[in-house]
């Protein structure tokens, strides 16, 4: 198996620019996941895993691990440890990490069930809390996820990490604008959720099927757009002195009450 | 007002060992508090601030916020954007960071009300997550949080920053163990998180007042031990493929639960 040794090499550069630039992920259709266990879950999903890169000491130390990785991958290549920190998006780099086919999910959103349960996010920027969301929506069974075109890249390294792999699993949609995603959708009841209480609190929401529940940006909430293509308004009720959650804690809790 | 400019000076040496050392910010009783919101916040809250660093550019453009600020700190000391952004913990900082004196809450807990509702958090790791724990907490209305001497650092700047300042006006306690805590204070109805299908079902639960929900480590849960503390074991039930949430997004949902 060849090793790679240089930070000029074109396959490390290509990995190097993978962990930073969304542009160039768009652009090559591929991405990086990171870590043995979001490896092996790429793997076991069925994603085309283009190129792995491995050390020796983690190949050794993961070998089973390694063996079906490095099978199930087109391209396998030692790396020295140095080298690793550098393709590395991590502080204490694991010895795994692999190029990966990005996914076009559209065609399992082409009919929306009826008993469908949906997620939007309308301009989230925060990978963290879209890798979290993202994980949310997995452990309790959302049917899929759609996005605007302007949040956070899906397939950043911190995204597919604090994910879990769910990135992997979850069904999931990037549309233009979530406003003209309803209105193409009218079947799918929607509910924007806003920091007002003047909407309907969570509460008391009846969740009618197929659903999507709305959430915004982490400063500036839903944009007026997105809550005017949207059948209802609700909120969270909150007792504190906090003017809002967290948008991966208040998506955690609309989560759960729609799917509950 | 005096100017610092180098790198050498003592309270700039002090403020970027403050940013980054849990050790020195418990020798020192002081701890950074950075964003304009936040100094805001932390002077609201009657905490003593007892050095507010500020770039020119940033006085001037929260002139209202600086003014009030500046005389409620004990010192202030204006900084050049290059030095704010070496003692700034941020990657696009505002140019006003605060020193403030650590807080001792312990008296806020010297009677468990009746009536409480509290968190506790047993060698809760992330600094991010439990931000958003606090967040959470305040933002619902919990009465206080205990955590277990095994967390990571309260005052550390991330913390301080994802609690969205719930920090200066939350009741804490830091103890030795849960299970200690729990042990001296047998009035307290305390119920253990765990990822066991097992465990009574979140939405069944009855919280019997006062309560304590106990929340784990993000990679391993509860120690055993402190599960074996708690006089009840639940779960939040996941019909999804995930193995567990983030732990914020999981403290988010037990206490909506709790509180609601």
């Amino acid at each position: 198996m060849p090793t790679l040794t240089s930070k000029d090499n074109k396959l490390i550069k290509t990995a190097v620019k993978l962990k930073k630039s969304a542009k160039f992920r768009k652009k090559t259709g591929l991405f990086v996941a990171e870590g043995v266990r979001i490896c092996v879950d790429a793997m076991l999903s069925g994603v085309v895993i283009d190129t792995l890169f491995v050390t020796k000491a983690a190949a050794e130390k993961n070998a089973a691990e390694y063996e079906k990785l490095s099978q199930y991958s087109k391209n396998t290549f030692t790396v020295t440890p140095e080298l690793f920190g550098y393709i590395s998006d991590t502080q204490s780099p694991q010895g795994f990490l692999c190029l990966i086919k990005t996914l076009d999910k559209s065609c399992q959103f082409d009919t929306i069930k009826v008993n469908g349960k949906f997620i939007a996010l309308d301009n989230m920027q925060d990978p963290n809390n879209m890798g979290t969301v993202l994980r949310s929506c997995e452990a309790f069974g959302v049917t899929g996820v759609i996005m605007s075109a302007d949040c956070c890249d899906v397939f950043s390294p911190k995204v597919v990490r604090g994910s879990m792999g769910a990135v992997f699993r979850l069904p999931f949609i990037i549309c233009d604008t979530i406003a003209d995603y309803l209105e193409a959708h009218p079947q799918l009841n929607s509910y924007a959720a806003v920091v007002d209480s003047d909407a309907e609190p969570l509460t008391e929401v009846k969740f009618d099927l197929p659903c999507v529940a709305v959430i915004g940006n982490e400063g500036n909430g839903l944009k007026p757009q997105t809550i005017d293509s949207c059948n209802h308004r609700i909120t969270i009720p909150m007792g504190g002195k906090a003017e809002s959650l967290n948008a991966s804690a208040a998506a955690a809790v609309l989560i759960w009450e729609m799917i509950k």
